[in-house]
């Protein structure tokens, strides 16, 4: 059985992609078996509860040589800590191409759409294989999620045909209803606790030449009211985030779904000054107002990057 | 205008390639502009002047930045000079990952067919383009060319069914004779300088690490005594290429096209013992028998990889 898997502090994407992908794959004759690499977010029980899906495991370790798929990822930062040693035989994903190699020639689908369940969706009709309904409802879910129902700068045309084509297949008759009630259960963060919240949505990406190391993590939310309320608490979880693991800086945007904005959060002088040179946004009492800014991969990495890029 | 080009040292798949994917491009609104990396083997040039079509200019120095579109290749040996610097938005290729990245999420297709043709002709079939008779040539060309007519190992069914469908387009009734016509062109070697001959299709290719580099030579014929009597010259040219580029070792195997086999220079001792401990061969006169592996791609890197990889 081939593993597939998503990213570390997987979301709806990364769940519902390495499930659609495991049974597309099995049923074109190759076995395969969704895994998560930790623990879900606050909008995916709710999606798979929806679905009547059982939570995947956590992936097992695996033997050096094993081959393994990737789905919503490829950079050895966000997956297994072994990757460099499994055979990578299939990645579908809708990032940038990180430090991924692969031993042999390999199946590989990179779009720059919104999602991964996009993806996915192609790869049912471009095989001609008919599209199940707990399928289609997990694809949906997938991209409305990752789209923030299409409010996201990441959003294709593609992403939209993908909903209009999977909602009736789902059985989901109202698009917008669903989506308000996933990102409930998403902004539903109760009493986690700080650190939680920081790493629930949370990757270290390579900046530069030497490489510095960035955590960037983001809360999508209807209540940014409630995150803001624990300012304190979380600006301490990632000075400690940041000297545990060994990282240059860390930030956490705070995206409101509804008013399409993001403030974020600025733990000390190291960040405030890069916030300011890649941005040119200053830092009041540790928050940087990034305005509309809401895609961490389709405006704050690129703009990060950008600002460690050696000069040519 | 996207440039689009294949890898250094050009093969019939690299040109016709580029040439196939620039116009599918353009037709689904990225115009886009074939270029080759280099001077054409004796095979490409018959398969052009059959399809009607002009040999595609070498690709000009491109400002740093400038989008580009690979097909045949994505390692950085075996691309343009500055392509670190250059904004790698799609890439078709049916070889292993290796050094590529890219600053945003691109369009990549992988698959581990045997022809970068094959795949271009799934992307026609799945975007619902119709084929048109000149470039149902180019792809079939490629993929008999890649695959030596189904005799290599690297062939799959795909690629069988891709010529299938795309012979009658192409208006070539008798796929065999064609194919041989393309051999017999390619192996019509006359007065061409021995340097030459070694650098008509050859890759660089790092293994281990720290990465030794070597130069890896392939003559597909089938004339192969025409070239083993030109063996001093040859050996001289690989010694020659050694000191010039800096390498770690140099082979040049010869593939005898109807017989499936493949006997490969060995310029010197350090050649040689690589070639014992990888391949349990031994070198005589300068000369391995490689018997059936005939496929540089599927056969010899791999295999050189794994003799060269870090223990576990």
């Amino acid at each position: 059985m081939l593993p597939v898997f998503g990213h570390l502090n997987p979301d709806t994407d990364a769940i519902a992609s390495a499930l659609v992908y495991a049974r597309l794959l099995t049923r074109q004759g190759t076995p395969a078996r969704a895994y998560r690499l930790g623990d879900l977010n606050f909008e995916t029980p709710f999606v798979l509860r929806e679905a009547g899906i059982e939570v995947p495991e956590v992936l097992p370790q695996l033997e050096a040589g094993s081959p393994v798929a990737l789905v919503d990822h490829n950079e050895s930062a966000q997956s297994v800590s072994n990757l460099a040693d499994l055979t990578v035989t299939h990645v579908v994903d809708h990032h940038k191409l990180g430090d991924l190699t692969t031993v042999a020639p390999a199946y590989l689908r990179f779009e720059a759409v919104g999602c991964t369940g996009t993806l996915l969706w192609k790869l049912h009709r471009e095989a001609n294989v008919s599209v199940e309904p707990v399928d289609a409802r997990l694809m949906l879910s997938a991209i409305l999620s990752d789209t923030l129902h299409f409010r996201s700068p990441t959003t294709t045309q593609e992403d939209r045909d993908a909903v209009a084509f999977l909602a009736p297949v789902a059985g989901i008759g109202d698009v917008e209803t669903y989506a308000l009630a996933m990102f409930a259960a998403k902004s539903d963060l109760g009493d986690t606790p700080a650190e939680q919240l920081l790493k629930m949505d949370y990757k270290v990406f390579p900046f530069g030449d030497p490489a510095q190391r960035w955590g960037l993590g983001v809360i999508e939310t209807t209540n940014p009211a409630y995150v803001f309320g624990r300012q304190g608490e979380l600006l301490a979880a990632m000075q400690a985030a940041k000297s545990q693991d060994g990282l240059d800086g860390v930030l956490l945007s705070v995206v409101d779904i509804l008013n399409e904005t993001n403030r974020t959060l600025v733990p000390g002088d190291v960040e405030a000054a890069v916030v300011q040179a890649a941005f040119g946004v200053d830092t009041r009492d540790s928050v940087a107002d990034l305005g509309e800014r809401i895609s961490r991969k389709k405006q704050i990495v690129p703009t990060l990057e950008k600002h460690f890029a050696p000069q040519h």
